[in-house]
């Protein structure tokens, strides 16, 4: 067997889901993942901290992207990863959130078995329900709400996405990702179907220390957004449940239902 | 002060997400909860192996309530749970998936805080996301799904969550959980849509050893439910997104498309 063939029979991927932001709410397979990696290969929105629990032999490579930024696209990622898999062996693919909410992950996983090395997931704590979950925001509730609905803010087209407008009309608690910069444009969809007085929350930097969080309503929530400064990774939360978080009756008082 | 003033002085509550199952899916944070607990409340789909991450003389109380099974009542749960703060300090309600996802998690925030309780939440793996990302079928992928949405199929009042009318008509990913005894209520909602050939997958038992996946579409999964006896706990997928499953190819061949 030559030393190729040795350090390709070791090749293998596992593609890790590093929660919101807080390093803790890694889970523990996660960690063991780390913690057996010869390679991880991060993301912007990953808290650098959960590197300290890969050896520290390990390589260490960041492939930031955020929305906008196209230095490493996914291809290159996807190349990249493949590569070390082979040359080191077991790379960890480390991906802010889930890897499967929005993260490009199964583009990981089809271009692993593209060069037959396996793949093995390990889902991560979505924003989509953590950020508001811990701030005490249920993504359902008796009485309040039957679903929830999780969109992108941001498609590859760079349009908005039609489901927020199917979202717009519906029961269901929305929650938004990666779509304060569009922030108008989906509350005028609310607008639209009359959905003025519907609970709005922001919420920049989720489960991290500098995290913002801003309630108000669809006529309200645009201004409140401009006067707090609220900017990208922010989520929004469409829905009746918002009515639950403290915040919503001090902004009632202080900025009427419309 | 009084030894009851002292006891009430330490009450405290941590509603923690145990994941969907297998035990290494709960988080540090949810580990961290665990070891400081001296009461963990648990429910029915929360892996038993997690009470060992409990101080060994920490009271260890079982409100397993399975839908249909109405034992523990949540008002019952509500009030072990304040009764076992007040008098032993720091409460664990361990929770399966994430406590907000139809967990009823923030009628216990509430009751807590009618209680004067402090209470804090340590989000969980959901597994809407979770079960079928562990099968490698994405929520979101490009080109497939750019939204999810995730709806309970056991409404309080035992009828089909309206929501599920209206999610039939969309392109999202719907993620049916507690809705497998109304499987063929729910596929007559797609067929209304003309959605006969839509992909679907039914997972059982969801991380566990004795995990079962079904890959059919909407005119064929009721018949392999049966035929491969599906049952509770289960969830139900239904999207392009579960054309990405290595059986669905397989399911194909076998059972046709319409």
């Amino acid at each position: 067997m030559t030393i190729e063939n040795q350090s390709n029979s070791r090749a293998k991927i596992t593609l890790v889901g590093a929660g919101p932001g807080d390093a803790e709410l890694i889970t523990l397979k996660g960690v063991k993942a780390l913690s057996k990696a010869d390679v991880v290969l991060y993301d912007a929105l990953v808290n650098e901290e959960l590197l300290e629990l890969a050896p520290a032999e390990s390589v260490k490579v960041y492939v930031g992207k955020r929305s906008g930024d196209h230095s490493f696209s996914q291809d290159a990622i996807n190349k990249l990863m493949v590569d070390y898999a082979m040359n080191y062996g077991h790379v960890v693919r480390l991906k802010g959130g889930d890897p499967f909410v929005f993260g490009r992950g199964y583009e990981e996983l089809e271009y692993a078995a593209m060069h037959n090395i396996p793949a093995e997931v390990v889902p991560g704590i979505s924003s989509s329900i953590g950020v508001p979950g811990l701030q005490h925001i249920p993504v359902t509730h008796r009485g309040l709400s039957e679903s929830f609905w999780v969109v992108t803010g941001t498609t590859s087209s760079g349009a908005i996405s039609a489901d927020l407008m199917q979202a717009a009309k519906t029961n269901a608690t929305v929650v938004v990702l990666m779509g304060v910069h569009k922030l108008a444009e989906i509350v005028s969809l609310y607008k639209s179907e009359e959905k003025h007085n519907l609970p709005v929350a922001l919420i920049q930097n989720g489960t991290a220390k500098n995290e913002k969080v801003v309630v108000g309503t669809v006529d309200t929530i645009v201004q409140l957004a401009a006067e707090n400064g609220i900017s990208s990774p922010a989520l929004i939360v469409l829905g009746n449940v918002v009515s639950l978080h403290p915040q919503y009756q001090l902004s009632e008082t202080l900025h009427g239902i419309g």
